[in-house]
C-alpha cells in the first residue's frame, strides 16, 4: 500500500467538505487504489496552519478550530513555507484568489510543480490566466495538474473531454455557468425588481456581499476562458472575452421574452472564427425547447461541439449541500491521480 | 510503434463509418498512442468475408463491395472461424443480433475473451443479457471489454461513469433512450395520428420496417438494463423491466398534456427499492422546465444520480450523419484500449 500525502492550502467550506468526503471514502480508496491518503498540512488565511509531515489528525484539527477559532498548535508556516517544505505528494490549492489575476494561486501552483509535485486546484483563476504556462510546466516536470472543480464543480467537464472524448476536436463550447445571475434572471422573470432580487439573493446565499464579479459577467468570463483554454487550446485570458453583464436587464424585458416563448439567460459561448478563438458572455434569449432554458438557480450546463461525436451537453443540477459537489471535483481529481 | 490488429464482425453502415473515421484519425492515433491500427478481418452476413492477418486494404475492400456487391476474394470464413483464428488483438463485434437474447454476439464475445482478446461491442444485447458474466470473464482473462456506443452512441455514459465519476456510487438512472418513440410522440403532439406518424416515420428513416421492438419499449428496456447492469451492478435482464410501450398513446392525450405544460415522453428509470434494483419504461408526463422535455427526435438524455456529486445529465443531440456518432463510440473505446 502506497502512502499519498496531501497539503491543503485553504481550509474553508470546500476544504472541510473535501476532508470529510476523503474520510468517508477511505476504505474504497484503499481497495481501489491500494493507497492510504494522509494530510500533512492545513493552511488557513487567518486561523494559523498545521504542519505534520507524518500526517495530521484531521478530526482533532476540526475540533480545535471549532473550539478555539484557530489552530492552537499553529506551525507558524504560511502557504509558501508549506509548499517549499516539499512534505507532500499532491498540493491541493484552495486559497481565496482574485479572479482578476489568479494570484497568489498561480505562484503556489508554479512553485509546487517546479518541485515535481502533482497539483489539484479548485481556483478557476490559474486556468483562466495561466493555463498554458502551468500545463507546459507540469508536462516538463512529469507532474499531474488537474482542476475539474473550477467549472461546474464535480460534474465532469475537463476530465470528460480528456478521458472520454479521446481523438475528438472540440470546435465550440457554450453554457450557463454562473448561479448568481441565473438566480437574479429567474427572479426578474417572476416580476421582482433587480434591486429586490439582489437583496433576497443575499439573504438566500445566492448573491455575494459584493456581487459585481457575478453581475458584470467576470465569473462567467473566467469560466468560459478556462473551458476554451483547456478544451480548445485557446490561449485566452478573461480580458479577451466580449463581456456584457446583466445589470441593464429589466423584469419587463425578461417577462416579455417569456411571453414569446424565450428565456433570458447569461449565455457563454466560445467558437472559432477563421481559426481564431472568440468568446462571448452576454444576456441572450434562449428558446424554451433548448435544454439551456431549463437551467435555473444553482444548476449549470456546458455544451461541447465536436468533430466526431456531434454536440454533447452536461448538466449539473442544484444539490444540497452544494459544497459537496465542489468537494467531489477535488476528490475526483485525486482519484484520477491515484489511478495513475 | 506497436501494431494493433482489429477484426470487424459486421460491416454495415456503422462498421464502414468506423473504418472511415479510423482512417481520418490515423495520424492522431500514431502521435498520441504510438500505435498503428490495422484491420485483419471484415466479416459480413451475406457478402462474404475478408481475412488477411498482415492487414487489409480497406479502401480496396470498399471499392470491391461497391462494384461487385460482395467480396470477390471471399475467405470463406464465418464469424466464428475468424474469432477462433486469433489473428487480431481487438474484436470489434457489430453483428446484427436479436435484442431478445443477445445472440450470437454473446458467444462471439465470450469466445474472443477466452482467447485473451480485448473486445469492443456496439451491441446492447450482450450488456443487457450477460454483462456480469462477460465482465467477470474479461477480468479473469485480463482483457478489456468496452461498449460505449450501445447506449447514446458515442456520447460518453459508461466511460464517463468509470473514468470521471470515480468513487461515486450511482443510485438512480433515468433517461429518454429511443429515437423512434420520441419521433412518434413528437408527431402526436402536432396532432398527427399514431398510424400516420409510423408511416411518415418509415419514410424519414426514424421508424423501422417492423417497429414493434421500439414501440413496445423493448429497445428502451434493453438500454435501461444495460445502464443499470453497468452503472448499478443490477444483474437484471430486459425481462425484469416493468415495460409499457406507446401503442395506446393518442394525439389527444399528448396535446392535452402539452396544454397543461407537460410533455409526454417514453421515460426510462432505474432505482433501488430497499436495496433492490427496479427498472421501469413507460410513457410519462414530464414538466416543460425539465431538460427531458427538450429531448426530441433522435436526441437522447441520461441522468445519473450519485452519492457524492448530486445529479448529472448528459445529452446527445441529433446529428447528421447519425451513424458517425455510433462509429465514434467504437473509436472512443478503441482509444481507451490504446491509452492502456
Amino acid at each position: 500500500m502506497k502512502t499519498v500525502r496531501l497539503a491543503l492550502l485553504g481550509y474553508g467550506n470546500a476544504g472541510r467538505a473535501f476532508g470529510r468526503m476523503l474520510e468517508r471514502k477511505k476504505a474504497d480508496i484503499r481497495r481501489l487504489y491500494d493507497a492510504e491518503v494522509v494530510i500533512t498540512a492545513l493552511v488557513t488565511g487567518s486561523r494559523g496552519s498545521l504542519f505534520q509531515p507524518e500526517g495530521l489528525d484531521v478530526a482533532a484539527a476540526e475540533a480545535d478550530l471549532a473550539k478555539n477559532g484557530r489552530f492552537t498548535d499553529d506551525s507558524g508556516m504560511d502557504a509558501m513555507a508549506v509548499i517549499q517544505s516539499g512534505a507532500y505528494d499532491v498540493l491541493v490549492e484552495l486559497t481565496p484568489i482574485s479572479i482578476r489575476d489568479g494570484q497568489p494561486a498561480i505562484t503556489h501552483i508554479e512553485t509546487a510543480l517546479n518541485l515535481g509535485k502533482d497539483v489539484i486546484t479548485a481556483n478557476k483563476g490559474p486556468i483562466a490566466w495561466a493555463w498554458r504556462r502551468l500545463t507546459d510546466l507540469a508536462a516538463a516536470k512529469g507532474c499531474k495538474f488537474y482542476y475539474e472543480t473550477t467549472v461546474m464543480d464535480g460534474t465532469p467537464v475537463f476530465n470528460l473531454a480528456s478521458e472520454t472524448l479521446r481523438l475528438c476536436t472540440i470546435t465550440e463550447v457554450d453554457g450557463i455557468l454562473n448561479a448568481t445571475t441565473n438566480y437574479i434572471l429567474g427572479e426578474l422573470e417572476k416580476g421582482v425588481s433587480f434591486e429586490d432580487a439582489v437583496k433576497t439573493g443575499r439573504e438566500k446565499g445566492f448573491v455575494e456581499a459584493d456581487p459585481s464579479m457575478d453581475i458584470d459577467g467576470w465569473d462567467a468570463a473566467a469560466k468560459l476562458t478556462a473551458l476554451m483554454n483547456v478544451l480548445m487550446n485557446a490561449g485566452l485570458t478573461p480580458n479577451d472575452i466580449d463581456r456584457t453583464g446583466i445589470r441593464d436587464v429589466t423584469a419587463a424585458e425578461v417577462q416579455a421574452a417569456r411571453a414569446r416563448g424565450m428565456a433570458v439567460k447569461l449565455v457563454c459561448r466560445g467558437w472559432l472564427e477563421n481559426g481564431v478563438p472568440k468568446g462571448k458572455v452576454a444576456p441572450a434569449e434562449v428558446p424554451m425547447d433548448d435544454a439551456m432554458a431549463t437551467i435555473t438557480g444553482a444548476a449549470s450546463i456546458v455544451g461541447l461541439t465536436t468533430d466526431l461525436a456531434g454536440k454533447i451537453s452536461v448538466i449539473e443540477y442544484e444539490h444540497k449541500p452544494e459544497i459537496d459537489q465542489t468537494a467531489y471535483g477535488i476528490l475526483s481529481d485525486l482519484a484520477r491521480i491515484l489511478a495513475g
